[in-house]
């Protein structure tokens, strides 16, 4: 399924993004005035072969998942509460839901590894593990596992393609998965532990010395090859981190757009990319994440976000924000007239 | 009506503020990870003295003026562009008017200076001058006419106000205004012209130096006080930018959050709260304009923008895409629950 998704990424087309761009240089404005938007727009008329884009349907799919390396004491939240926000999510009731529905998106929530025996019908079971393995011991997963969370999410992104969807975001909720984010973010970039670690949700700052040491732990005894993407995400990453990175796969895939949130979804961005290039051409990035990390990891991705809006939450909370801005720059090319549309010069 | 506005400003209620961050801290998230909008939040609860704040009711107050300046050469669009667009943003065509329109609300376009004589019904008719006077040879206008500008944005603010609108945002648009806007941002900054000085609407880079010479000019001859920002503003401002400096006194008299845009709006915010330093409590920012300037004037304004999409179209282009990020701090309250209103504990 993975290789079959792979083949089915095109490159959006440039010549629409050259259609796209020629019309809204001629819209009535200075050349260029309104930045990201446009970009954004063209983007998005390239990937959808339309010089009028249009993303009224929207979801954002965020997978839920728990982490062995919680045991080593990484994250003071506790760990059932991967568990309690993905139920609160089917609730409504999280950060994203809220954001999500000022956005006017859906949000759909996958179990791809809660460590936790429960019934919700509202949650997609797709667990493979109940959380991953503690990656200071082994590796956090098997290579087939990895391949298998990355096949959930690209499942994930054909399912609300088939909805009408035309846009998805991508948000996780696991207790402790700035750790295996942190290790992922040090292979690919060659940065070391310290350089990448930092206290995720409220760790107290007593605890970072002994969560830069899991990170470095985890890469010293399990060796990743940072030339083989799913080698890096069984040994140290997240079953969740796999899924996001199959979503990305999946809706480029399918030429939707896909946009990405903060720490978590960025370095998934990264073993999406690194598996195929082209994935790249698909992702729109949101926020700055506060997570340390982040900025080397966007920089790692080679995208700027849009929004500084100091965001640490996760869930895809930035992803929903994003929405908005991905709107306005719709709108921009649909309700702005070019100067030989208004029939005049400036 | 310039006094009688600043004695109605009073400092938004500490209360509520604390009120709205008890219940922000206590929503089921960690504490402080959904960043600014938090902030956000906090602050229109302590403008509206309610925990639950709204602001569905938005619009956008453009005011238009030309500039003596631009005989200088310090811009390459035709001066009549001022009121070409002022008239296309009454029919809903210009950058603003589509970002407007997605973020469901009004412009209202206001001629403050425009250089013409016209008949248009659809354009609040505030003229005071036929455009300012040229800075390089004397003061771009009286001291007089300076305040008369600044009372046209509070009666502008006001009105909207008694339309019901909970929230404005403010635009410009008047071919040649960076120009006094660098000007205002050195004298009240301390910066050299060079500093403060950039291309705005596309100018050639050879006319650069000619720019940097005109903003110098005009301080060495008129020698602005800054510890009278009307001073400034009569000697190197400009009749769109009172206006806007006296539509944020008039949203903060009328207890209205006002939302800016980027450098001529910022320049515009830094006059106000010279004038009344707790205009700046009712003031929230939306972008990091591209303009050179812009950075500095936010610094001498002391606060910072959160988006970073390379705006620099002006018109309240950057507030119209803000309106949806405080849309989105407003539902993060409204649909998210606190601990105890789930019954449960993370």
């Amino acid at each position: 399924m993975l290789k079959e998704a792979i083949k089915n990424i095109c490159m959006p087309d440039e010549i629409y993004f050259e259609k796209s761009k020629e019309r809204i240089d001629n819209l009535i404005k200075p050349k260029g005035s309104l930045g990201k938007l446009e970009g954004i727009c063209s983007k998005l008329s390239s990937i959808q072969k339309n010089i009028f884009p249009e993303v009224d349907k929207k979801s954002i799919i965020v997978f839920a998942a728990d982490h062995g390396i919680f045991e080593e004491g990484v994250a003071i939240t506790p760990r059932d509460v991967t568990l309690i926000q993905a139920v609160n999510m089917t609730k409504g009731l999280t950060g994203v839901c809220a954001l999500a529905k000022q956005s006017g998106s859906e949000v759909i929530v996958v179990d791809v590894g809660i460590d936790s025996d429960y019934k919700n019908e509202k949650i997609v079971d797709r667990k493979l593990m109940k959380g991953t393995r503690n990656f200071t011991k082994g590796p956090a997963m098997d290579y087939e596992t990895a391949v298998k969370s990355i096949e959930v999410g690209i499942e994930m992104a054909y399912r609300e393609y088939e909805k009408g969807v035309k846009m998805i975001g991508i948000g996780e909720m696991g207790i402790g998965n700035t750790t295996p984010s942190a290790a992922i973010t040090a292979v690919f970039g060659g940065y070391s532990a310290r350089e990448v670690t930092w206290l995720g949700a409220n760790l107290p700052m007593d605890r970072l010395e002994k969560k830069i040491d899991v990170v470095k732990m985890g890469i010293d005894l399990n060796k990743p090859n940072k030339l083989d993407a799913i080698d890096v995400l069984a040994k140290v990453g997240g079953l969740e981190i796999g899924a996001m990175a199959g979503a990305m796969i999946g809706a480029a895939a399918k030429g939707m757009p896909v946009v990405i949130d903060g720490f978590i979804c960025t370095v998934a961005a990264i073993i999406a990319t690194s598996i195929e290039p082209k994935v790249k051409e698909y992702i729109i990035t949101s926020h700055y994440s506060m997570e340390k990390g982040a900025k080397l990891a966007s920089d790692i991705l080679g995208i700027e976000p849009s929004l500084k809006l100091d965001l640490r939450l996760g869930e895809g909370s930035g992803a929903a924000v994003m929405f908005n801005v991905i709107d306005s720059a719709v709108c921009m090319n649909k309700y702005m007239v070019t100067f030989d549309e208004g029939g005049f010069r400036l």
